[in-house]
């Protein structure tokens, strides 16, 4: 999507390690009118795929999300993060190593919000190794639901996670897809 | 406003220690229909504030303060929550305590996203004891910004936080302000 490449391009920095910052427009500070033009899209390229409801995890997701399940006229769902390590037995429970952050959260969602026969789609706003994705899909088919594919706003196609989920099947649409980013701070899209 | 007040006293649970649980429409399973008719009445009320930048608290705040900003028009700014202690000088820090939770959590945001002359609209999901709004609050005035009012979902009156910071000049408009809840689920409205 030319809009992101553009603004990515224009506002993205580089950080030591791979992190990209896009604090300006989708992860601190927000372009909600960007965020709308990306739904579209996602409508556009899921809107016939009889989606129930959005799941994302909590928190850098949920905007994007939840302008995405407004379009598509369903419920958003987001999978909290855990404050202690006892599950109770009303919610389905995975674990999600932070590539960002260093740690692992342990990750929930309700029992009541997802439910058999549910068709998901998964929307977050970045894309790297795919323990996110991996793990929301894990709790939806918890629950006996079906992961219709993925909305991403940015992709980090060097690291991988992305063409290894597609390569098991799961579809994968993100707006922006990095080839590579350079520590002199130039972006490379594929 | 009827719509939520309705849909609270159908969907919201009385939890014991005078929690309220709306994880059905509101913090855990979100209707951004609803969301994008509340966003709409704080246009109304808030639209001729000259508004330049919505701020709210990360996670739940942020899918109603994502429309309400799409709706305004202007940058969404979510306060984070810090992993560290340690705060580096590119934010401003807070100490904002939880009453859901029981403990306190620094909250910061980048100096880049709060500035001198911000019109500041702060919009949360909850109004309890008012630390939160307090907080954020004071954030936006280590930046020299105004905070032109709090748009609330649901304001839990009985704690008094709510007319505490009425009586400090905060304008607050909460879409639906509880007077009392009963443990045996009866929720009675101001």
């Amino acid at each position: 999507m030319q809009l992101l490449e553009e603004r990515i391009r224009r506002e993205g920095k580089i950080r030591p390690g791979g992190i990209l910052k896009v604090d300006n427009f989708l992860n601190h500070q927000i372009d909600t009118a960007l965020l709308f033009e990306m739904s579209k899209e996602y409508l556009r390229l899921f809107g016939n795929e009889k989606v129930t409801k959005i799941l994302t995890i909590e928190a850098s997701g949920i905007a994007l999300a939840s302008m995405t399940a407004y379009l598509f006229s369903v419920p958003l769902v987001f999978a909290k993060k855990s404050k202690t390590k006892n599950i109770s037995d009303e919610v389905y429970a995975v674990e999600i190593p932070s590539f960002t952050h260093g740690n692992t959260n342990t990750v929930v969602v309700s029992k009541e919000y997802l439910q058999p026969g549910d068709r998901v789609l998964l929307i977050d706003d970045f894309l790297a190794t795919g323990a996110a994705l991996v793990g929301l899909k894990a709790l939806v088919e918890m629950a006996g639901g079906t992961v219709v594919g993925a909305g991403i706003a940015v992709e980090k196609a060097f690291q991988g996670g992305g063409d290894k989920l597609r390569a098991e099947g799961m579809r994968i649409e993100s707006l922006a897809r990095i080839a590579s980013m350079s520590d002199e701070g130039e972006i490379t899209f594929c």
